[in-house]
Parts: structure tokens; C-alpha cells; sequence
């Protein structure tokens, strides 16, 4: 095996980007072997191996001991939430050079602890800080809303000089000449990007693999995923090195990175945050006449998603031409100010397609619950619509419009081997025909106009649910390369609906219920595929334990603000203000 | 001919569709025939035959002059406009029943003058209206903030139990089962549909002319179009037998109506009229996956158009799933405490494909003048966008993506042929390759991409164009048959910008520049075309005598607030208020 992939061009492409980025590490911020813990496996090995060889290891508190961050460096990379971090910097309590190399210095401890990071930008980053540093003192104004904020972006966002490999040996080594929109309305805006950030080969799987970078692994437990394809972002937000971090979300990478990290991530409906400007690997324009990808923040509260929103939506459309007028207040209207009347909150157990296991059901009964005793809300239960089980396979058809050759020809023409998850899953098959594409939108028109009536609580058309509670996956944080059905998340891709993840709480003893099984009638094959990551036959039930509990709020199409209001109410009725990673 | 004609069974629906629609107008509502002028053409006959063969012949008069009508009828259909009818049905001073018997008793008289109707709804309208009035007199609230107001749609636009035949036998006596989402929508808001309007045979052309009902007639010259495709409309309201009219456009179909009968179309971006339920006679889908024509009103004021966009926009949403959440104060702010500077109005002269002919470019001059004089408004002029040039193509491109067999099948399978212009214009052709079709679209994200600069006069993307100002067409209204280039129009449907139609002044005289020729370079074969509508070896200048001069506004995408806003600006500093219809 491995002399055969010595021979593939691929292998030493691999190699010098590996190489390149260690260098990118000062060796100054080097972690000592020592503080590493054991059994990280090689990339190689990271690629091919599963959960049974990596050990159940959290790494969150290692930036805190490693004795690499001085205490300054703890509490600006810790103690600051976006506002308060801008407002330090603006203010001249902090500057934003030291902030950037804080961050960037944590980042790099965070990819040595889970391989999250494709493209540091450390030194441009710095450089810059101090650009803005110096802008502050000479004008006494700062550069933008968010002078100085360290953030990160997934690696298909194009960055001047920069690769766009996303993971691919074939796009290695061939840096773009332009920034993505986003990159350009992040930068005038006076954030800073201090990385570029790991995904799967493909981008069409939930854990972020490739051959370039190896496996982004979950810093709260090597075994479980860090989800995808966004994985890097959620694992260097989760070890805080970096304010907020963008990524795409087609069929849930936002959303399901999020999940597996414990943290907060917002896929935003089109037209609110610009998406040019990427490597997708695909047919250029596919996402036009098929399924369109959307990017969005992840973070590691609703406040900071949300702060980052309301100064990027009302400038999108001068960015991106895919993008529209957008009105988002900042800072954010509280409730009561908002509405004369009670928010509605509906809660969607199921998507009719696949059960999900009990301690998903549970935390949505939870949610519910704390919703009811919450001042100002009103909470309904949703009936499942018919056509909600459609979803899934609307949404997959879509995303197959073409005959995967795009993506399969970079692939394959340094000859890199498809990912384990990826064989047999991804082929080369026939494109539709105009007239099946068209065929195929018109039934998606029909599942919109159907799932309309699921907003409205009366025939008039006057009273309406303002935002749905559902889960983001149907079964916990699994291990890796195990994520099933993602219909709870493609879905609102599919029906273009905004749609967050908000964590709850770590999966407890009492959620195990050991030797119970469900005794619901199975539903079809993608549910049956689900009850294997609850039937103890299967798996150990116990690889949950602690593992973030998370649920998902959807609101109305280019309902953005109101998801952003949702979220911060689900999170206060939850939390009661304290963060679930630091219960983690 | 004739007796070839005989065999198809196309012949006999028509006349059975003829005749139902005669029936629909009741005796006592029927024009003497000595107040019908002379050669008019049998529907046959309007078809086939071109300019020559009619009359220069303005019918504006009739309704006052054949005695009909009652001064009460003639004050209701004259007098009033939305906000001020809707009031005086709301506060009693009116009942709606004889507002709609009064409008539906002229849309009557429009029909025997010019063949604007498909499907007369009188009967049901009336009686709709004693409903309305019932239920006013027993709540003592009116149904809607649109109770009573007659409006007429497209014969696109599906009625419950009518046909939506778009003038093709084989869609003729095949009533629908549904209400457009537009009509459901227009319907809640209190609004009252009397009748349904006439188009092009295939909706493709803008001459409004089919074998079902013949040529909707100019009615203020034969010899010149209608328009299309929702000429039926643009007659119907220049006539005032409707206070507001809902058409669709792709290529100009809303605007190109309004300025050939001097009156306003407003053509919204995607998102903010239900489009949903229409019958379009094209694969269905095809407009997600291509260009999506969009549903927008026609009316005699920009007020009119505010005051049904107003109650549309907000609830469009509910109603149609292509709909998005919209904001249209109403009644709108004034410009002056809308807005804390300038209103900057740009003023675009030509497409740099199509020269626009010299009365065009005048009126352009003349509107730029009166704005200069306007307080609170800015004018600058726009360079042309280099890529602007490419837009009708790449918008044709997109409307011919399939291969055309289900418009084609529709005709044939009845044995109808293709009016005269749309002969060796409609054909069947290969249908694109998803590949071709996904190029397509990103070729279109380009454009956009840099038709965004257009709206930014320095780079710092602070300082904005509100509108912009540009011809219609590049002609005035033409004969019969002779429209040509739509890139002015197609454009801002492939760009997705809101643009709408103000009426300025008739073409005067001194307009005519007898023996003068153009003396810029031609441009390219759509340009020689156009030359060839002011080329006196080809044409009498004098056909465009009195004819309505308009300009075309446009704002940025989803800025319909914007538009009307503009169009409110224009037409006042170019009207002082008077009707251009009544100047006509």
C-alpha cells in the first residue's frame, strides 16, 4: 500500500504542504512533545484509521497549561466577546497587534492539537494589526466596526497569495490573485483573517479528511467527529483561536461542525453573507441551477454570530452580487422592545424520515420545557408535514444534478485515493437532462409552497410560528465517519430557510438508558441505519457521554434577524448565560 | 387559405372562444356599430395584416362620448385613484358594487374598440362586490386595505373555474381548479378581478395577437403596437376599464406595454409579487433553472402602483413561496425625510449595443434637465458598463435553454401557425447540456458581479446611486409588428434590477427632424435594425407623431421601495402632476 502510493503524484505534493505549514508555526510556538498526548496518529494513518484507534483524549485545557500563552494572552483569547474585544481595541485598552498574536499563537496550538488549520496566516495577520494599530493612533478613528478582530475562514474562501486547495493535491500550490467577497467585506470592515481552516476531500463529507491536511480531530474527544466540512472551524473555535470563523453550509456543514464542538454556528438564507469568491471543486455555476451553498459564521456565542451579522448583512450587496438589501439592528432590539406580541415558538420533533434516538428527543422535551417557563413566549407543538420526509432526497438529487466528473477528475488526476467514507459513495454517474433539472425544481417549488402552510397557525395567514425547534442530526455526536441522515440539515438548505445550531448540554449518565431499546416501528433504511448508533449490539453507548447536546432553530426564509433573536432566547432559556463549552 | 384553415381544429375553438367571450357582454353594454370607427379587421385579419392596413384612429373618446356610460360611471372610472376609491367605497360614499359595475361596463366598451379581453368576469365580480358591500354594512369593516377595487390580470394568471388559455386553442375550455397566488393574495386584500387580459400568441413577442382573440389595438393609434406580452393590459388600463393590472415580464412585458399606451409598469425584482400558478405554456421549472419572468402591476400613476405594492410586498410572503419578507411604508415616507442627502439619479444613454434613435435620447436629455431643477436630487451622468453590451445576449440565452418542443407542441398539436412574426423566429433547437446550462449561469454571476460598480461612484463603496435613468427601447413606439431589440428591457429582468416605466410627453413635431440622419457608427446588426424604425427611405416619421415618449427607471436589486420613490421623483419634476394620458 504504501510503495503504491509512493508512486501517486500526490503523495509529495502532500508532503511539501505539510511541510509548509509546520513552517508556518514560529518555533517559539511549538508545543513541547511532551504536552502532546500520545495517540494522534500520523495523516496517514489519520485518513484511514477509525474511532478504535484513537483514544477517548480532550485537549481543551491544554492551552491553559502548555505554558506557551501568557496570562494577557489567556484572557484576550478567553475572557473577550467580539464587542468587547473591538470596543478594547478601539478604545486603546488593547492593541489589536497583540490581540492577532494571541489568537494566532493559540491557533497554532489548537492545530497542533487537531490538524484544523490549512493555511496560517500569522504573519500577513500581524502585519496588519499593526497597520490598524497605527491607523488608530495617527487618525484616531478605527479602520471599521470590527477593527482588529481575529477570525478565520474555511479554505475554499479565496485569499490573496494563498492556496484554495481545499485538501486537493491538485490545487496545491497555486495561490489565488483574489480575495473572496466575503474576505474583501470582512477586511474593510477591519476584521482580520488570521487563517484559513481544514475541510474533506470533496467537501461532500460530514468529517473533515483529505490526504493535504489529514483528519481535523474533535478537541473535546479524539473518537468523536468534528463534523464537516467545516471541521476546521469548529475545532480552533471551539479551543478558542479565534474570534468567529466563516464556513458554507450545503447539507449542514455549518451547522453539524457546531454540533460536534459544542459552540454556536448560523447558516444564513441566500443573500446574506456573500458566497463568491470559492474553490468548490465543482462545475462553476452548478449551485445556481441546482442546490446553492450559503456562508456564515460560526462562533462561540449567539452574541458573537450575531454581532458579526449585523455588520455584514446591511453591506452584502455592495460585496457580492448574490447578495440583497439587508436590515439587521445593531445592537440587537431586546424581545420586548420588538414585538407587541407573545414569540412563537414551534417545536418539530421529527422529520417524518428518521426517528431520532431517545436523548435527541429528550433534549428537545428540555428545550420545550424551558421555553414554557419563559416570559414572553409562547410555545406550540408542530405536526410533521407529509411532504417533510421528501426533503432529504429532494436535497440529494439536487446536489447530483451533473456527473460528478469535476470533482472526481481533480481527484483522481494526482491520484489520490478517495477517503474511506468516500468509496463507494461518490461516482461518476450520468448528468440530468434540462428537462429532469427543470422537472426536478418544479417538484422542489411544490415541497416549498406545501411546507409554507407549516408557519401558520390559522387559515388567515395573520398567526404565525416565528421560529421552529428541531433537532440538527437525529442521533448524538457519533464517532468518526459514522454522522448518518442529514435531511434535518439539507433540508433547510433545500427550502433556502436560515437555520442555527444552539447547544444545551452535555449528554449525562441518565441520558444512556442502558438496555432500553426504541420501541417505535423502524421507517425506512436511513432509519434503520440511525438505530445502529443506538443499538448496544452496535455500539457502546457510553462513547456519548459528555458529548455536546445541541438543537436546531429554523426560521422562515430570509428570517435571519428573527433566527438570531430565536437563538439568543433558546440560549438564555437554557444556559441561563453560561457557556456550554465551559460545562464541557 | 382559408380552406386549409378550415381542416385545423384550431378554427373551431377559436370561434367557440370567440363567441363565449362576446356573450359575456351583456346587450345593453354593446356599441352601437356606427360609434365602433371603421377597419378594425376581423380577428383573422388582425393577425395577418400590418399598419397599412388600419386606420390612424385614436378611440381614447369613445367611453365618454358614446353614451354608455353614466357621469356617475364616468366619475368613478375618471376620477379617482386607488387610495381615494378604495376610501369612498370604505367610508360608504361609494358601493362597490357600482364601482365594478362601472369599470367592468368600460372594460366592456375597451374590448368592442380594441380586443384587450380574454375572459370578462363581470358577472361574478358584481357579484362579489354586493358581498363586499354586505359585509361593509354588516361589520362596518371593509374586507381589505383593498375593498372593492377592480383589477384585471394577464390571461396567465389562473382563475378558479376560467380558462388560462394565453391565446392557444389547446389550452382553450380547460378551466382551472386554482387561483394564482397573486390572486389569492390580491382577493384577501379586498381587490376584485373583472377580467382577464389578453397576450401574444406563445407570450414571446410584444405584439399581443392570437388566434383566440386577434390583436389587442393600440387605442390610441391602431398603427401602432400594444405591446406585449401583456398588451391586453396596457389597452384595458389607457382605457381606465381597471384601476390596476398585473402582468408578467421576461423580456420587457410589463414596461413595453406601458409605454406604448403612455401609462406606468413597475417590474419587481424576484421575491416581492407572487408569480406562482400561472399557466406560461414552458416547461415547467424552467424558469428556477434559466431567467425567471416576475408579476408586477401597470396603472395610471405611480401612486396607483405605490398603493398596491404597498399591501403586496408585505404579505407577499405568505402567499407565494418564491416570495421573500419585504418593507413598503405606506403611505410613502417623502423622499425628504426619508433620506438625509441627496437623492442621486444617474442617467445611462445608451446599452452600448443598440444607439438609441434621436427623439429617444432627447427625452433622456430633457428628463436629466428637469431633474437638475429638482431640490434634494443629485444628477450624474453613468458611464456605460462595458459588459452591458452583453446582456440581451446572455438574457436571450438564458429564455432558450430547453428545445422549445412544449411551447411548439402546444401550437402544432392544433394545427395553429405561428403568427406571422414569430415565423422563422420560434423554432425547435437542441436543449442545453447541464454543463452548457451550469457555464451559462456563471457567465450571468460575472455579469452581475460587475454590474454592481455601475452603482458606485468612488471605491469605498460609501457613496451610491439611488437610480438610474435609461429608454424603454431604443425606438419610439413602433408600428405594428416592428418592436425591436428588447436589451433594454431583458437586461434588468437577467440582472434582477426593479425598473419601471414613466410616461414623459407625446413625440412632437419638432421631434421629427425631417432629412436629418444619424451621424454616430453603426453599431453592430441590432443597431442597423433599429436604425432602420427612423431611416426615412423606410419610414414616415410621421407615424410616431403624438406617440408617448417614456423612460425607464431603475434601481438596485430588491430596492422596489427605491423605485417607486424614483419614478415619484420623475414624474413629478416631468408632469407637475398632470396625467400624460389626459396630454395624449
Amino acid at each position: 500500500m504504501a510503495s503504491q502510493q509512493q508512486q501517486q503524484p500526490y503523495v509529495a505534493v502532500a508532503e511539501r504542504k505539510q511541510a509548509e505549514l509546520a513552517a508556518a508555526i514560529p518555533t517559539e510556538w511549538r508545543l513541547p512533545a511532551h504536552i502532546i498526548p500520545a495517540g494522534m496518529l500520523s495523516i496517514a494513518e489519520s485518513i484511514t484509521e477509525g474511532p478504535k484507534q484513537y483514544r477517548r483524549v480532550n485537549v481543551m485545557e491544554i492551552p491553559r497549561t502548555c505554558g506557551l500563552l501568557s496570562s494577557k494572552e489567556l484572557e484576550i483569547t478567553e475572557k473577550y466577546d467580539v464587542r468587547g474585544l473591538v470596543a478594547a481595541m478601539t478604545e486603546g485598552k488593547l492593541k489589536a497587534e497583540e490581540v492577532v498574536r494571541g489568537f494566532c499563537k493559540r491557533a497554532a496550538i489548537a492545530q497542533q492539537l487537531t490538524r484544523c488549520l490549512t493555511e496560517p496566516l500569522f504573519d500577513r495577520a500581524i502585519r496588519r494589526a499593526q497597520e490598524l494599530d497605527d491607523h488608530l493612533q495617527r487618525t484616531g478613528n478605527p479602520v471599521g466596526p470590527l477593527h482588529g478582530l481575529p477570525v478565520s475562514v474555511k479554505d475554499s474562501f479565496h485569499v490573496e497569495g494563498v492556496d484554495s486547495s481545499i485538501g486537493l493535491s491538485a490545487l496545491a500550490f497555486k495561490p489565488t490573485k483574489v480575495n473572496a467577497d466575503l474576505v474583501n467585506l470582512l477586511q474593510s470592515l477591519g476584521a482580520i483573517i488570521i487563517a484559513k481552516t481544514n475541510v474533506p476531500q470533496t467537501l461532500a463529507t460530514l468529517d473533515s479528511c483529505n490526504h493535504l491536511f489529514g483528519r481535523t480531530l474533535n478537541p473535546l474527544n479524539r473518537q468523536w467527529t468534528a463534523g464537516g466540512s467545516t471541521g476546521g472551524e469548529g475545532a480552533l473555535l471551539a479551543m478558542c483561536g479565534s474570534m468567529v470563523g466563516f464556513g458554507t453550509d450545503i447539507g449542514g456543514s455549518i451547522r453539524v461542525p457546531a454540533m460536534c464542538q459544542g459552540i454556536y454556528g448560523f447558516k444564513p438564507s441566500q443573500g446574506r453573507v456573500p458566497f463568491g469568491g470559492q474553490e468548490s471543486g465543482q462545475l462553476a455555476g452548478k449551485g445556481r441551477i441546482a442546490l446553492q451553498a450559503v456562508a456564515g459564521p460560526l462562533a462561540r456565542s449567539v452574541a458573537d454570530l450575531a454581532a458579526v451579522m449585523a455588520e455584514i448583512v446591511p453591506r452584502a450587496e455592495l460585496f457580492g452580487e448574490d447578495c440583497i438589501p439587508g436590515y439587521w439592528p445593531a445592537p440587537s432590539v431586546p424581545i420586548s422592545l420588538a414585538r407587541p406580541r407573545n414569540f412563537t415558538i414551534g417545536i418539530l420533533k421529527t422529520d417524518g424520515l428518521v426517528t431520532p434516538l431517545p436523548p435527541i428527543t429528550r433534549i428537545l422535551d428540555e428545550v420545550a420545557q424551558h421555553l414554557r417557563h419563559t416570559p414572553g413566549v409562547e410555545v406550540v407543538e408542530i405536526p410533521v408535514p407529509p411532504v417533510l420526509s421528501k426533503c432529504q432526497g429532494l436535497a440529494g438529487r439536487l446536489m447530483g444534478v451533473d456527473d460528478g466528473s469535476t470533482m472526481l477528475d481533480l481527484v483522481e488526476g494526482q491520484g489520490e485515493a478517495l477517503i474511506p467514507w468516500l468509496q463507494g459513495r461518490m461516482k461518476r454517474s450520468k448528468a440530468l437532462t434540462i428537462d429532469q433539472l427543470a422537472q426536478l425544481q418544479a417538484r422542489r417549488a411544490e415541497v416549498e409552497k406545501e411546507m409554507l402552510k407549516m408557519w401558520t397557525l390559522n387559515a388567515g395567514h395573520t398567526r404565525r410560528v416565528d421560529a421552529i425547534v428541531c433537532p440538527v442530526a437525529p442521533h448524538p455526536v457519533p464517532e468518526l465517519d459514522r454522522y448518518n441522515a442529514v435531511g434535518y440539515t439539507s433540508t433547510f438548505v433545500m427550502l433556502d430557510y436560515p437555520a442555527g445550531t444552539v447547544p444545551v448540554r452535555p449528554f449525562a449518565e441518565s441520558d444512556l438508558e442502558l438496555g432500553k431499546t426504541m420501541d417505535v416501528p423502524t421507517l425506512g433504511s436511513w432509519d434503520k441505519a440511525n438505530r445502529k448508533l443506538w443499538d448496544e449490539k452496535t455500539v457502546d453507548r457510553h462513547v456519548y457521554l459528555d458529548s455536546p447536546l445541541s438543537v436546531q432553530v429554523v426560521t422562515p426564509k430570509l428570517h435571519d434577524y428573527e433566527l438570531s433573536q430565536a437563538m439568543e432566547i433558546i440560549d438564555r432559556a437554557v444556559q441561563g448565560g453560561r457557556s456550554p463549552i465551559a460545562k464541557l
